[in-house]
């Protein structure tokens, strides 16, 4: 591995802290359960993860993984086959998959409200056992299947991959068991001895929605997640460019005992999606992660069906942001600029929390501005299966001609120079 | 006091275990600090607090009390003033007021936007403590206030205006600085101590609107004051029918030193008050009590105007309910009529709780309609003032046009047979 990558990592992940391994499901007590963050391995060349990862990215080599809608338990294909292909081998493609047509959408809404009190009465304990239960299948025997797939379909390098489908998802799983208890044991106050108050928190009455992202796996597996923990059945339409790591939750999810039913796994065409759950007067709520432009449609949406719903639907929304630098000139000056690169180009700022804006003082622009070409000299684009790669393609044409745009839009402009880079190929 | 009024009072709220009073904002220590439900006293006849109560009312007579709009410190009062009644006593006023016209409302938001960021800044143990010094007031120098007001205004018996003008708003005002601080007291994990992982709770950006009803003095006090302590800024649109109380929970807040323009007194026209709000592309949410009718049209409006807002606004609303009574044979059938008597009749029914299904055994039917009619003699309708009153008149003239269809319909209908009562004047 280069100095460079080394430096980028040890920045940000102090790693010395992460590495006692532990299984969260075993011997399990609801109530006095506290997550941990889950330890990351280092994948450097040699290690035993790293040839385990390397030897399941090879398994996937000539493989298209078939992927159904799944309702309940019936696997559905419709017609029209589509595929997910690699972003930086668009030859290859590694899963075929079936969009849900309308009728589809509305018999898995009918299907997963049919399961719903069953599930709403399972004890909020045994909930959160399946997903830590699920929790330790990532960390241990799907742990190198999920960076595969996130690699393969979404064209994160080791690092970010590990970061996302590793790391992140398991902590999700685990933190949200942790927050369901603190939320659930408050207790109000009973001072009369003949009296008892209690709160109990039921599911919502209707369908959930989770519209998932393409650019974290963890997002994908969480969204759908932290609202069957809550006792709700739901609807996860995953991205199209998520698809072989986003089935691979589901299938986690469903070998750690998640019944049937509970969330069905429905690629969609997202207009069709939209229009066919907000149609639905059982719809209870929304949890989405994406543009602000499509979670404006679906308000709006909601707003002028309002009179139509048996409740009203929570609207949940993370709709990334715009991360700046505002430098000091007090700043440690080789923390500015290695953080600004890992800010704004790793996985090529393909993340809400990407660096799009720096001010830096003219003061320290020279040194900044010197190194920030000599880091960029060393930075390898090419493709993520190579250990040594700082960032590969961007996820799909759409993706690559905005960032086209923005490269004209600066080459074009007379108060904007470019320092390095500004050049891409498809 | 009749048999009947104690017994009433006696199943519902065992009045023993509230009786030392405390003040909450003496020797307040944020970090620690654990609210405690205001204790209630009996206002029976001869007590000391009766007889100050009732001179607190004596006081109100041949007084309307004048109540601006209030922008930051300006008392503003338009053109058409109009007047707040006695429910019982029509000819009675209590209060002459002034509706804020678009322009107002609009002043309203751009004045407390320029105050929204030193009020944020100010500590939440420093926001706390005013609205525990506001408690206080309410518990000692004001309470008889606040229930004089909440019965010459609202209709409200004693003990009515007791839980909610006295115990209610109090118990609001605490128990939520107690929820601020344990939602705040969250830490992130930090394992490495190089690194301090921290959370920071803001304020919206962006203006909040509370929009209350007039059935709880306690609700229209508290859905400004919620986000308030949370360091927002904030237009109330108190009800029309509770505007004598009202105002003086707002005087109540300034006195306890909350500056001027954090909650701003906004009496308008509903369906003004709400195109304005929701035009403002400052709105940052809208806390909300009353109608589903009205609550499904802000929705809406907020919908249609989505792409227009600089944040996606918070809605919250909590809309009333059909409280039902479901009867099982095992029941203390005491319970049941006594029970059935206070839930659907106490404050005209006027309550989201208030009953108004009973599904009842057959085998307890005759014994429970048998006490239901001897129990319908007993209570005594008619001025609140009137210690014995179980119950005066509805709010107003639309209250009473609803309540009059509703027995008109039973008296139509064949399958419905009227037990007791049925009749009313206005």
């Amino acid at each position: 591995m280069t100095f460079l990558l080394k430096t980028l990592r040890i920045i940000k992940y102090k790693l010395s802290y992460r590495h006692v391994r532990y299984m969260s499901s075993e011997t399990f007590d609801f109530n006095t359960f506290v997550a941990k963050n889950e330890p990351m391995p280092t994948y450097s060349p040699g290690t035993k993860e790293r040839n385990l990862l390397d030897a399941c990215v090879a398994s996937y080599e000539c493989r298209i993984r078939d992927i159904p809608i799944v309702i309940g338990d019936e696997e559905i294909r419709t017609e029209g086959e589509r595929y997910q292909v690699c972003p930086f081998d668009h030859e290859r493609k590694v899963a075929r998959y079936y969009y849900a047509p309308k009728p589809v959408i509305q018999k898995a809404i009918v299907s997963c409200l049919s399961g719903r009190k069953a599930w709403e009465r399972t004890p909020l304990a045994k909930r959160a056992e399946i997903f830590l239960r699920a929790a330790d299948l990532m960390s241990n025997k799907y742990r190198y299947d999920l960076l595969a797939t996130t690699m393969l379909g979404q064209g994160k390098n080791i690092w970010q991959a590990e970061i996302d489908a590793g790391a992140e998802i398991i902590d999700f799983l685990r933190f949200d068991v942790q927050f369901a208890r603190e939320i659930t044991e408050y207790k109000p106050i009973s001072p009369n001895p003949e009296e008892l108050n209690s709160i109990k928190y039921r599911g919502c009455e209707g369908f959930w929605a989770a519209i998932t992202p393409f650019n974290f796996t963890a997002i994908g597996g969480h969204l759908p997640m932290a609202p069957a923990l809550m006792g709700n059945v739901c609807l996860w339409k995953p991205s199209d460019t998520a698809l072989l790591s986003n089935y691979l939750v589901y299938e986690i999810y469903r070998e750690a005992g998640l019944p049937a039913g509970v969330i069905n796994f429905v690629p969609a065409d997202g207009p069709v999606f939209g229009d066919t759950i907000t149609a639905s007067p059982d719809l209870a709520g929304i949890n989405f992660t994406g543009s602000v432009k499509t979670f404006s449609h679906l308000w709006k949406q909601v707003g002028a069906n309002i009179e139509t719903y048996k409740s009203y639907p929570r609207l949940i929304g993370e709709c990334g942001g715009k991360n700046m630098h505002f430098v000091h000139s007090s700043a440690k000056i080789d923390q500015v600029f290695y953080g600004a690169v890992q800010s704004g180009f790793e996985y090529g700022g393909q993340k809400c929390s990407a660096l799009s804006r720096m001010y830096i003082p003219e003061s320290m622009w020279p040194t900044v501005k010197e190194n920030l070409v000599q880091i960029h000299k060393q930075l390898i684009v090419g493709t993520p299966l190579y250990g040594e790669t700082f960032m590969s393609a961007v996820i799909d044409e759409k993706a690559f001609a905005r960032c086209m745009s923005y490269l004209d839009y600066a080459r074009k402009s007379p108060n904007v120079s470019v320092v390095a880079g500004g050049r891409c190929n498809d």
